[in-house]
């Protein structure tokens, strides 16, 4: 089988089994095949191309593909790294990662991440939508599998004489004594992400506020500039402090590669908690406790 | 000129005068000149495809270029009338339109912002961009020349030690006694109208609730399915209801071609008054005005 055949019936068994049970072994498997076949094909069948990076301490390059010259989306060269993700990607789909350092979590989160992103970009042109999918299958997967729960996709709304469903993002009930969780999961957020304040206000506004913790998980929000061969990171710090503010709090928003500017709201009002994605292993069952005085 | 050329570069007029002054008489004969030129393309070198419809009593058909033979979005036609709009464009766009019946006045609107919407569907595959942009044009002018006013683009947000600006769609200043507007306009929603219902919570939140009062305009719901050549709205009046709820409070939605199930809205809590755009001319001033008691 050709290797673009094989990552497209990889992609397609990914999809098949998370929708199916997106924390089950299958997917664990169907993922870790896709990754492995992405990881294959970008490093023998595409050369790197250095990128002029215009973000204070980070270095990018971008695979090309051998025969048509088409470039991926930009990588952050320190956080790619194929074999360790090769060798650490069946520990990390199950969500068995105690023993690890952070910086190698956040390479293998990173690279695993990355894998089919970038294989879709230099396979087809303007193919955004599989690898939302695949993201989001990735991230679904090792978030239901860390606390033992398949999430729903909507929730029930009954509010007086009122009775509907609600279509969310990924949504988790873990018992009656735990916060439930609200995530959205996007490679990028762009303009687009004020919806995902104002998917959590309607939640706060129909079950009452902190029922639901919202944790938005992305990949990144580099932007290649083809006229000069360059990479900015796509930031708005001061739109978001406004939707934190006024429209409702999520409670943790995780990058694989965390945006310098985003990064930086942690420690100015309203205090946006803006973390590698790593972390999420060392305080997931505090994301989904009581909160402790402040 | 080839007609498709002179389409382009009324267009570009038209995107010229609209971002130097949108109330403005050269933005009107902008608007006009491209209205002219779409509806004779339209009509000259296209032919027309009857589409089934699945909509209660609505018929469309769509535009077909008679060369490539690709189709334009759906068109409504008994809304869609070509010499009609020739001759009333010039007093729409000039906000003169007291004298004339509702009926005649939904047709001109619904065929001035078709015109350049299907005349850019056969022209290019995939352009979803300069239809927008040329709605917002239109509608923007119409408005702005309404309230005699031009719109900005962002407002400054001024809170204790913190200060930005929020980059918003149009919003208009009528004066220390007039309510404000907030006017985004788009040809139409789908899952992405959440971000107005979410712009506006951001408005009431910084300056006050009823400060700026929402209007979105837009075109129509249709949606083609190529399967079976035919069309149905897309509406999720269920989702409208809980964020006019939860969100924020939406004054009014106006449409050229009102969706069924939107229609039905106004009738039933949160009762959501949309309606056909022609509606404006009449309560323009009921718009900026401090509310009845009810």
């Amino acid at each position: 089988m050709m290797a673009k055949d094989a990552i497209a019936a990889a992609y397609e068994a990914v999809v098949r089994c998370a929708r199916k049970d997106v924390k089950g072994d299958q997917t664990a498997g169907a993922l870790l095949q896709l990754a492995r076949s992405c990881l294959e094909y970008l490093g023998s069948a595409c050369g790197r191309r250095s990128l002029t990076s215009r973000v204070p301490n980070k270095e990018y390059f971008a695979f090309e593909a051998k025969g048509s010259g088409r470039l991926s989306r930009p990588v952050n060269a320190a956080l790619f790294d194929a074999s360790s993700a090769a060798e650490g990607a069946p520990n990390v789909l199950a969500a068995r990662v105690e023993d690890g350092r952070p910086q190698d979590l956040e390479r293998i989160l990173y690279t695993l991440g990355m894998s089919y992103c970038c294989a879709a970009d230099v396979m087809k042109r303007q193919d955004r939508k599989t690898p939302g999918t695949f993201f989001e299958a990735l991230v679904g997967h090792i978030v239901a599998r860390t606390y033992g729960a398949n999430p729903d996709r909507q929730v029930a709304v009954l509010n007086l004489d009122m009775q509907t469903s609600l279509p969310t993002d990924f949504v988790f009930d873990l018992g009656r004594e735990k916060s439930r969780l609200h995530l959205p999961i996007k490679t990028s957020t762009r303009e687009r992400v004020i919806q995902v304040w104002a998917h959590q206000r309607v939640l706060d506004g129909v079950y009452g506020v902190n029922r639901f913790r919202g944790i938005l998980v992305c990949i990144a929000e580099t932007n290649f500039q083809a006229r000069d061969n360059s990479v900015i990171e796509v930031c708005l710090p001061g739109q978001w402090a406004l939707y934190q503010m006024f429209i409702a709090q999520l409670h943790r928003v995780y990058y694989l590669d965390v945006p310098v500017k985003y990064g930086d709201l942690a420690t100015t009002y309203p205090f946006i908690q803006v973390k590698p994605f790593a972390a999420f292993f060392r305080e997931a069952q505090a994301l989904i406790s009581a909160p402790p005085a402040s």
